[in-house]
């Protein structure tokens, strides 16, 4: 399971090898990138979802610094439209687990991270200085706490990296939101976006690094095209097939895999084709 | 200008102090954190929105170690449903200045990066496949699209500023997404979600960390609880103030600033409130 970096690591003192090694991990190519290696890069460029844990605890205040972390992010007029709720008792873990493809790194982590879409704080604001919140009755208000949500969630997984823990986003809490809501006793227009795991990661099961698309596929340089994308597709296709091999995985395309994903019939299956409803019992707007 | 945290670092060689001094600028207020410095949570939790650059060319190779972070943020179901245009050219960035609140910050800074929720590249794979995805025309997907395109950008700016430079999110983009998308010449099923201003600060307009609520306000454990939420929001107005005090800004309480901010009014006035049916002219379904 040691990977290229981790190679790379053993075998070489020169930093910038080290950021090559990485780059490689992650594109399965060569990215040549003339910057100087510094440990947030090698953080950032190193990051892999962790679905196995140790039982072990986590340091004290780590929730607190996350947070920090998370609160640092930037956030739009410093509206501040979101609340995290930290659950660690495994009874309350194991029935949100429940909600959410009862994934087992639910109940193995020691902290599980809500992330909720906030925007009652902001309404009662309004209804104490009698300036009713008529803005966040739209669409673009929901967007907009989705965003802050979001960036301020993966400051907090840059964080907890950086001081040798490992988290796994769970978008499945989004299968069953009103449930959610009601385990987390979440008042209206506040909604648990994705959730987060948090702990050691197990090395007896260590996590890889995902190759990606190639950047050709994803960045444009002035205006978007993408001709050549089915061919940087097929690159790709066999790049992740390479790394699946290494794994021991079953071998699939990527955009065979990408394709299935998205028919109906899954989002149909996993119960977030009704989100737009479900947004509007919760008391969203969404005009 | 100087703030409590550059203070800090000039008279204690402690690097924990530099932590707390860090937390003391974010919070104003001390918050107790146990747990040893590093240089990312140095990085992460010194951010401040960077509105003032030098006019100094970016290092070779930026544009594409940035997105190399992007691509190393987690991504849903490995979809990968994001894009990012780079902008460089001063006439595409004036017009694009002049579609999202005509902010000098765009025009000065060398380096615009537009963040797109990308369907279209899923759509075309189901094509080429005879998969139709049709399950990308749900609000969840469209959703799915803003947190996966949200992650990847925070892991950009954490990765800009790693390396000494700074950036600001520039949400004014979605003042007017339909001409955004024709001036950059995005397909169906793509939607520029926000733009980021990417230079070197101007060390002689220095951005200051900006305070946020406390965590009391934010953070809940187990469940959501914010009985308190009133004399949080005005502990923050307070420390806000004396914020804006310091800075020779006008002093106006937070509550009151962010109430306006969500009034009708002022969503009405820069266009957001169209974005649903816009996002629908765009080929979103939104179902």
């Amino acid at each position: 399971m040691s990977s290229a970096a981790d190679l790379a690591f053993a075998s070489t003192p020169d930093t910038d090898e080290r950021l090559n090694a990485r780059l490689f991990d992650r594109y399965r190519n060569t990215l040549d990138v003339p910057v100087a290696w510094n440990e947030t890069l090698d953080t950032l460029i190193a990051h892999r979802s962790v679905r196995a844990y140790l039982p072990q605890a986590l340091p004290v205040g780590t929730v607190e610094l996350l947070v920090a972390a998370a609160q640092s992010a930037a956030s739009s007029s410093n509206l501040q439209p979101w609340s995290v709720v930290a659950v660690e008792d495994p009874a309350r873990k194991a029935r949100l687990a429940s909600l959410a493809g009862d994934q087992k790194q639910i109940h193995q982590a020691p902290l599980f991270l809500l992330w909720l879409v906030d925007l009652n704080r902001l309404d009662r604001i309004g209804e104490a200085l009698a300036t009713p919140a008529d803005g966040l009755r739209y669409l673009e208000s929901f967007l907009l706490g989705a965003v802050d949500t979001s960036l301020a969630a993966q400051s907090a997984v840059v964080a907890l990296e950086s001081i040798g823990l490992g988290s796994c986003y769970i978008g499945a809490i989004r299968n069953k939101p009103a449930e959610v809501a009601a385990e987390l006793n979440l008042p209206p227009n506040v909604f648990a976006l994705f959730g987060l795991t948090v702990g050691y990661p197990d090395p007896g099961r260590p996590a890889s690094v995902k190759p990606r698309l190639p950047q050709e596929a994803v960045l444009f340089r002035e205006t978007y095209g993408a001709d050549d994308n089915a061919h940087h597709v097929a690159a790709y296709d066999r790049r992740l097939r390479s790394f699946q091999r290494e794994q021991a995985m079953v071998e699939r395309d990527w955009s065979e895999q990408a394709s299935q994903r998205v028919r109906g019939a899954h989002l149909a299956l996993s119960g977030r084709h009704e989100l737009r409803d479900i947004l509007h019992g919760l008391g969203f707007g969404l005009e």
